[in-house]
């Protein structure tokens, strides 16, 4: 969710596979269809604010082999919201950075899982109007929240998006709800919390090694509505061709949702799926490197961001039971505003204007650069780059 | 809701009882009592964006002739909001624009509407308090949105203040709550949708041009709760007073909200009465030439928002089940607010700032006027104007 | 809620009780753990707008003497909440006025009454996590208000963090939620209201005096979770050390929520017990005096608010039904927000900046000051103070 244009700087062959690839960026626009896949792949990396087409494809590829289906709707999504910005005269830049690809991509998947049946010609036509909706929304968000705080809106408007419909959809004829929609009264204890970590609910299983690796990974994946090992491999390996930060604590965040729910003893069969990691992995890599430079002091805002994003998660889950309603990344979404609106209350932490994010990697260089040059007198540049 | 003071520039006889009437305005403030019903007037014209006592008059008209009871309502409350604008020491200007009548009196009409008996006292005192609460809050919004986006509440302050006090109704014994108010638990397709348009659930009723007239015109009608084909042709009657463009994309937008009802397979009941309309219509009329200057595109982004306005109609309806509340207009609120928060965000489009807004066919005007003279030559007068 | 330093001015040996209480704030801040207890009193005091840490003080002893349990809770949250605060490295003089700690102190005496058993370990831990929780949103908050809008969050974030683990407890095992959290499906007047003031729902009582005076002092206990004549009687007096002014409007306040109780018909336990007391009378006292300089037209706007917030209260209560929810401050912070949102909107009332609140008495003197300056023709100054 940069806005930023991707910077060079990096030398060596590496360069075209790593970071935010602004020779390849350079070279794809100029021609038009392979530019717009580009930035439409930029989109979907966006997610995990990684603006990489590398990243991206990784995932699309995790969506498509999880499902074709999935794949499918990512697709559509992405292409249906980046034509839309691009329809509506939005802005050029922010549109090539993948902005507004990536609640589009969102959409696509959410609509793909939750409605029924798959290949349904109505469902496709609600991927695609409703991914183009996602743009509206996310240019109205981001000048308020731009505007207002200096913040981006994140996921919010693929969020808004998306649990208007399926809650418009309980009372219609066209909505093509799936079973997953389940409208129930909130009670105490309600589900039958089961506590050890398994597949399912009828299944065995226990907290060892194995469930703790499946958390963590599908954690991963259900960012991306896929609930496999295969599919969170994949995008770490996508996340990690842009940035080794990220991709780390990606893994630690995941780690760190599965933990706060397992504390919480919340229901095994969610964690071990996943449930409990994905909104807080992405939290934890957008505080930990992403808008504040790395330090120890940040990567502990980072932990401390991904078990207050579970926590969310658990009570925006309960607060949707009455309509059956699923969380999204809403707790993600909440979670990160919460921590990137601290930027001015500390000194402890150095902030990445959203304007100025590239990578983790890079803020570090950018950050050492500018205290090497403070430290040999040279206030002047210093204070240009504040 | 325009804070703008009525301009000079018609000339002829029409100008007194064409657009904004700012000679009508000029002569009436003098007079006590009758500036005092010239801007209460106003404040009834004001809940569509026309700034003109004609107007106003024609929906008072409506609401009388739909049941005196209603057009009561509507009285007493424009009255109490604005007095209260005024005890408060509220901007004068304002007042004189009718920005603290339209909340007021859609808070008259709609508990006259949700409460029961009719003539109680007791409901008339809480029409008289809970409007004159509305002119608090629409001070209280208008700052805090103003301030932070420069964009106005619209009726933000008539269904906060409405849905709070009917949600308290539940649980006292004065609350006086009509039997609309049911509260139920939320279910896939609950109500048992019939998706062909009719007057009621039990009438026979088929999707033909007699169904789809009523529809479009109740439709205009229940943005002031009168569900009838007189008070709709009334209230587009007032309207065009004041404007023709708008008149016209009140009819499309009450037209767009029915289709995407029926697109959607809504309850053709309640498309039937004008319930997918009312929302689509003010929110039309509002992007297509009131804060967008009119060109193709932004009609397609008025159709656009009346079809986003209603998906938010279905949602935020299927969202109050459990308390059995109506959606009111925050539908409209919000999908006018995320299209007015576009502002900024495209060069497509030709905003008009709200302290400016007078009328379409005005804002044409003056924007012809401007592009002439940037034509010739003239770029310090068109710099003022920005 | 300040963030003004303690300030000099009061003279003879009553200075070191009256007031903000400067002199001892000076001195106690020069003694490590001497500094720390007096800002966590502080803060408590900060809750009812007291920057004294007498008025923490008393009202500290009114939760030990109500129930040690309760006390313990009120203090571990605050000095987590304040641990919290200084371990992220916020704003030093901000943790000194106390602002770091009244939303600790309500989360641990909120999680004290809610959750069970008492002295449970893993409620203790609940209550430290939450409380140090309630910080870092307070700072999110304070930011995002204070930019935008120039007001203060008032006890949001207590609310939000509370509120959110509450729900959340409904699906976990280790939520430790207590009996008074009781989900149910709204209904028109559902839970059989009785309208005569009594004790219990059981018990035999009615309108008089001594039923009058306990809704009042209980209304002022409720705010700290003590439901006894005695705890509002404590921290009326505590009040009172610090504003004498800010005392008589929080009994004014707390008698009209217990009447516009009583208008709407509200159940009569209730309002016995104080539940429509405890919002209306820290909104008031924050209107009347605190925000606004005291006039006869700032204390009927304190009235108003108190009103207001009062429907509020009801309105909250009514929505979170289906969750089992309490209100807990959210009608204050909503009311509140509301009416100092019109600090620009009417020349009728004098708006004190949250950054120069001390207390009633003191704005008082200052307004006055710059009226005589303004008459004795010294423009000059008074622009200054502007």
């Amino acid at each position: 969710m940069t806005t930023a244009p991707p910077e060079r700087g990096h030398h060596g062959p590496l360069r075209w596979i790593n970071g935010t690839m602004p020779e390849v960026d350079e070279r794809a626009l100029k021609v038009p269809v392979v530019g717009f896949i580009e930035y439409c792949l930029r989109g979907i990396g966006q997610v995990v604010f990684m603006n990489s087409p590398i990243t991206g494809a990784f995932i699309l590829l995790a969506t498509w082999l999880q499902e074709p289906w999935l794949g499918f709707g990512a697709t559509v999504g992405v292409v249906a919201s980046t034509l839309a910005a691009l329809a509506l005269g939005f802005d050029r830049d922010a549109i090539h950075a993948g902005l507004y690809g990536f609640n589009g991509v969102l959409v696509g998947l959410g609509l793909a899982l939750f409605l029924s049946p798959e290949w349904d010609g109505i469902v496709i036509l609600w991927i695609i109007l409703l991914s183009a909706v996602s743009s509206i929304l996310m240019a109205a968000l981001a000048a308020a929240f731009g505007g207002a705080w200096g913040v981006p809106p994140f996921t919010l408007a693929f969020n808004i998006t998306t649990l208007l419909f399926l809650i418009t959809a309980l009372h219609i004829t066209r909505g093509r709800l799936g079973e997953a929609i389940a409208p129930a009264a909130p009670q105490v204890n309600g589900p039958g919390v089961r506590t050890s970590l398994r597949e399912s609910a009828d299944a065995v299983g226990n907290t060892d090694v194995v469930a703790v690796i499946n958390a963590i990974f599908r954690g991963i994946g259900q960012l991306f509505f896929c609930n496999s090992l295969l599919a969170g491999v994949l995008i770490i390996v996508g996340i990690a061709f842009c940035s080794r930060i990220a991709a780390v604590f990606a893994l630690v965040g995941s780690a760190v949702g599965m933990l706060t729910g397992m504390a919480l003893g919340a229901d095994g069969v969610l964690i071990y799926n996943g449930l409990w990691g994905f909104n807080s992995f992405d939290a934890a890599l957008a505080i930990a490197g992403v808008f504040y430079v790395l330090t120890w002091r940040s990567a502990i805002l980072g932990v401390l961001c991904a078990i207050f994003t579970a926590l969310l998660f658990g009570a925006i889950g309960s607060i949707f039971v009455p309509w059956g309603l699923p969380a999204l990344t809403l707790p993600f979404c909440f979670g990160t505003l919460t921590f990137v609106l601290l930027k001015d209350s500390s000194k402890l932490f150095e902030w990445v204007p959203p304007a100025k994010v590239v990578t983790p990697e890079e803020h570090l260089r950018r950050s050492h650069q500018e205290h090497a040059m403070a430290a040999s007198g040279n206030p002047q540049r210093q204070r240009d780059t504040a």
